[in-house]
């Protein structure tokens, strides 16, 4: 079935529960699948604007209060809504970087914090990961040591990973900005697998900036994402445009110089807004997921031979899991070789695993209900035992 | 009715004509409506994403045809799609753009092309438009001489509007381009009012860069849009990462640097693509957009006192209208004030012009049908008489 006329229409999340590892926080609620096509238009939320013209301001529909419960529910004083949480990395680095300007993030780092200090013209420096896979306080302050002694100045910013995208491991990010704070550098917390699907509190964890994703952790469309600074930072990284025509005389008003003024319309923020008091809610919930994500691991464990090198017991839902010792002696001899696992969990209703992968792979239970989880757990066992490996 | 918690749902392409200025090449097409369905989760389109692991090469859904397409549809070297115009200027802005030089633009600018300069730290000059609010060759090279003199370099950049957002006015773009490149300085087209609604020859046109806007021109969800270059500049607008991990080693291929990695996905590059064969079809039919905004301008003129601030006869659907001498006289005395436009249009089942304005407004009639253009037209000259304003 085509959705256009060379786009077949897409039924993964329709007909497979998916374990992909970076689209299970993205997939919309139906409000926002409904909110889509009453706002589909780009211009759709501009209906009603008025002085002073953007897009924060804007109260029909309810984006100025979106914006206020965004910032009260994070702990933070001012938050805007970016394409993609990079846009909300490149706003922070454009605005505190300069030409040569060493930078500090972590050796679990996300490719678009590389991206955004190149792009300011920045120097990345990493924070070597412990055994564990975990960023301490005690390496942070030993990299901003070394980076100083390098450069001869102090960095002007450093990311922390709430959650790396790598293992899945939760960060002891307050114990990292507090290192930090103490050479005076402003802390950006990316927030892409934390924001939106378990609690976050700016304040608590003592950052600068928490930057999160829509279409990753928040139910929302692509590109859509926030960037929340504390009151301090917020004036600078949200400064107003100082532009003034020669010719014309013509001033920008309110418009802020990173954002480039307006950021999401139509569907991107309708969506986050739509999908908000569901984010908000299942936050909470959070534990839960928790729980759902360590059973499946269990049952991956259960396998002889499978090893998880996430945090364990796990902390998150996106989980890094090394079976070269299990599934992938199966494929080893197997006339699909490793094609195998992806096509046998398929035939069970399982996607998202990357086809060929039974070595080291990643795969993500977020948003799964108690049925499918025990299904996803029970199928990884299933097969093992279809193949004759050891189950204990 | 409500589409979500507290966002009402949005009704107004359904239930009325609307000649918003902004809004009318926007719409989606039904295709990109479905397709928003289909492809609402942002990671949608990376189901099959495949080594090197970039939104260009996706081949399904096809997104890497799609780029040609739109290459060679523009007749560039190369294109991205981003979030929005602004992201394009922003990218070149970023590129060519060192501290404190000075980026030519125009009177007629758009906010957003100061914002991509001061941005990247430029200073933005304006060549002066004419009495005729055309930007000509002759003033082009004037501002060119002004500011080398001024700065002591040449500008690294200029930005011309090929349609200005103020007048609607379709400016010389390749006389003026032949001027910059007679001092090497790259161009670049602002499209947002010409890319998907009226036919755009990047090399017919001599520029180095075209941007265009998926959800102001080219009926696309927000935020969208394209950047294209020549195969010159491309190599430099979308060099590829020199980043490398000081500690990992870890290096991100073909991740473009100013594109940030991947730019749009889920419902804003399939939407853009969903609209597409459409949207190249439309352009063609450019001719006929441009005679029905010439009936309604006809029908304002025929209303004594109406002059028009834009070109005459019209060569755009967006169109600015002074009506200080004829509309406006009613609002006087009317005890709705200027309010009795858009409230006597919306009776007539008409929307789009700002609530209260009488004196100096604009209007788009892009994408209305022969008979919704009769009725436009009729509108206003019916009201016009009901106040008993002399109609010619």
């Amino acid at each position: 079935m085509k959705c256009a006329l060379d786009i077949e229409v897409r039924e993964v999340e329709e007909l497979y529960i998916n374990i992909d590892p970076i689209q299970a926080g993205g997939r919309l609620t139906p409000a926002a699948m409904k909110s889509a096509i009453a706002y589909g238009d780009g211009y759709s939320v501009c209906d009603h604007c008025l002085s002073p013209f953007r897009l924060d301001y804007i109260r029909n529909p309810p984006i100025a209060q979106f914006h206020a419960d965004l910032a009260a529910w994070l702990r933070m004083d001012e938050v805007r809504v970016v394409p993609g949480a990079r846009r909300g990395f490149q706003a922070v680095a454009s605005t505190y970087v300069e030409k040569g300007d060493p930078v500090i993030l972590t050796s679990l780092a996300h490719y678009t914090e590389f991206m955004a200090i190149e792009e300011a013209g920045g120097v990345a420096r990493e924070i070597p990961k412990d055994e564990n896979n975990h960023i301490t306080p005690d390496a942070t302050a030993e990299k901003i040591e070394a980076v100083i002694r390098e450069f001869k100045r102090t960095p002007p910013l450093l990311f922390i990973d709430h959650v790396d995208y790598q293992y899945g491991n939760v960060h002891d990010v307050r114990a990292i900005a507090r290192v930090a704070h103490q050479y005076d550098i402003p802390v950006l917390l990316n927030g892409a697998y934390s924001v939106g699907i378990m609690p976050v509190d700016g304040k608590a964890l003592e950052v600068d900036f928490v930057v999160g994703s829509g279409h990753k952790s928040m139910a929302s469309p692509a590109p859509s994402g926030l960037v929340a600074a504390t009151a301090e930072h917020a004036e600078r990284v949200f400064r107003t445009t100082t532009a003034k025509g020669d010719v014309t005389g013509r001033t920008f008003g309110l418009k802020e110089v990173e954002m480039m003024g307006c950021t999401l319309m139509g569907v991107t923020v309708i969506g986050m807004m739509a999908s908000f008091p569901h984010v908000r809610e299942r936050v909470q919930r959070w534990d839960r997921e928790v729980a759902h994500s360590q059973t499946v691991v269990d049952a991956l464990l259960s396998i002889e031979g499978t090893r998880v090198l996430s945090d364990h017991p796990r902390q998150h839902t996106l989980t890094r899991i090394d079976t070269r010792n299990s599934l992938d002696k199966v494929a080893r001899t197997h006339k699909k070789r490793g094609y195998f696992l992806s096509r046998d969990l398929k035939t069970r209703g399982i996607v998202g695993v990357i086809p060929g992968s039974t070595k080291v792979w990643k795969f993500n239970t977020y948003g799964l209900t108690e049925k499918q989880i025990r299904h996803v757990a029970d199928s990884f066992v299933e097969i093992a035992r279809e193949y004759g490996l050891n189950v204990s």
